[in-house]
């Protein structure tokens, strides 16, 4: 049981998290702090908080667990203002999708309180944002990736996957760069192409055209490009070694379909696309 | 009405399109054939086909309309076929998703009969192929392209349209070479780019970590790349230079996102993925 959770910046991800432990009974008081008061008044309206706060001074007073869910860019700010007025036995957590950035600006910030710092990545969310867009079961079945530092206490690990448990999350446990790697291939990466692909297209003179004749798989493909672009404005300063070694290694792929397609090499391509095709049905599954 | 429709590649277009004109009592008969005899005697048991012949001139035999629904590749083997069994007066579409290297198999083998092939292009489909995918409402609402040909006979052009009409779909005309440059910036580099990213991950060492980390955005990312390896492998030949011309200009695109990330260039950043998003919000819709 939670006695006092924080929410320091109230979108898909941290309203998710509090709807899910008002559900099930697990949190006593949700407090909320971001910028957009519009947004969070709309918070408490739709019962995802209880009360919000116009400091993060005055949201972590008296709180147990803080939540840390703002874009990766923000995260060292806050860090120095929770430090500052939080309870010495808080514990603080973050949902950001690359490790090694925010553990440094916790590193930068926490001083003594690090041991209270749990790193976490929930693998959910989606295209929409904001506090209207989340819901008690999002969690559901997802998993939760903790990325611990060696100055972390086990206690406090222990809690915060608890608290993911409680939403229906797996946990899973990683090594800070191994996520960043993992995480650069399955998410950041793929956004990339579709951000691309639209802004390319968009270049295009045909451009009302080509939009008009798109079907559903394009649809399918680009739905990430429009994720929110600050998040991943964020995402790739943060995790932007990982994330640029893999466009080059793709562009080497490309360069292979390209090549195969001028020389019309059909064995070459059926090779490729079969592969990928099996792949993804073992994998993912045909779906 | 339609006395009798022949469809040569009984598949997920065919399928639907024979679904379709049958629960709106427009086909008095449909008859199909393919090279997979398990697959036609499934259709039969669908009701997807009335009956099935092992040979195309035993099935173009007295059809009115004839729908070729191969992948591209297989196309003008199966026009001579029709050219030389078909009655005078059967009209034949096809349903290729690139229009050039159709036409230029009609026009090798329809010889004088090219009056009446009129080219076809549903802009629907998906990753499930086969018979069993095949579903009447599939083209509701839905695009259906014709691009005739300057001997198209008008009155056969128009018959064509009014079978499509009927299921529902709305019918807009191109030139070909239009169409394929628009649907190679649609449809046919996408496929490529997820292709290409699905092939480039099952190659990384951790291959299993990463797709066991991979979430929705990831798996409606890479859906396309579960579609057809042949069809696609047919499309790649046949609209070969359009594609690479599109590979190497988005090559050039993830050139720009991979510098600016580079340079930490957070402005370029957010001005991309915004540019981006807005344009698919507005064009597709946010979903």
């Amino acid at each position: 049981m939670i006695d006092k959770l924080c929410i320091i910046g109230v979108g898909l991800i941290g309203s998710s998290l509090s709807l899910a432990l008002k559900q099930a009974g697990a949190v006593a008081e949700v407090v909320g702090y971001g910028r957009n008061r519009d947004n969070l008044e709309r918070g408490r309206e739709l019962g995802v908080l209880d009360r919000y706060e116009s400091s993060i001074a005055a949201a972590v007073n008296d709180a147990d667990v803080i939540v840390v869910a703002v874009p990766l860019g923000a995260m060292q700010q806050v860090f120095a203002e929770i430090a500052s007025a939080a309870p010495l036995d808080a514990l603080i957590t973050d949902v950001g999708s690359a490790k090694g950035s925010v553990v440094q600006a916790a590193l930068a910030e926490c001083g003594d309180g690090i041991g209270r710092f749990v790193p976490g990545h929930p693998i959910a969310g989606g295209e929409q944002s904001g506090v209207e867009a989340g819901f008690a079961t999002l969690y559901q079945g997802r998993r939760v990736i903790l990325t611990p530092l060696p100055q972390t206490d086990a206690a406090a690990s222990a809690r915060i996957e608890a608290m993911w448990r409680i939403c229906g999350a797996n946990i899973e446990y990683l090594d800070i760069e191994h996520h960043d790697k993992v995480l650069a291939a399955t998410s950041h990466l793929p956004h990339m192409l579709a951000y691309a692909l639209v802004h390319h297209l968009s270049n295009l003179n045909e451009h009302d055209e080509i939009f008009r004749y798109a079907a559903g798989g394009f649809r399918d493909f680009t739905r990430i490009a429009s994720s929110d672009p600050v998040m991943w404005r964020d995402v790739c300063i943060a995790n932007g070694d990982a994330l640029v070694d893999l466009i080059q290694q793709y562009q080497g792929e490309l360069d292979r379909v390209a090549m195969a397609i001028k020389a019309g090499d059909a064995d070459e391509l059926l090779r490729l696309f079969s592969r990928a095709k099996s792949q993804r049905d073992l994998q993912i599954g045909n779906c």
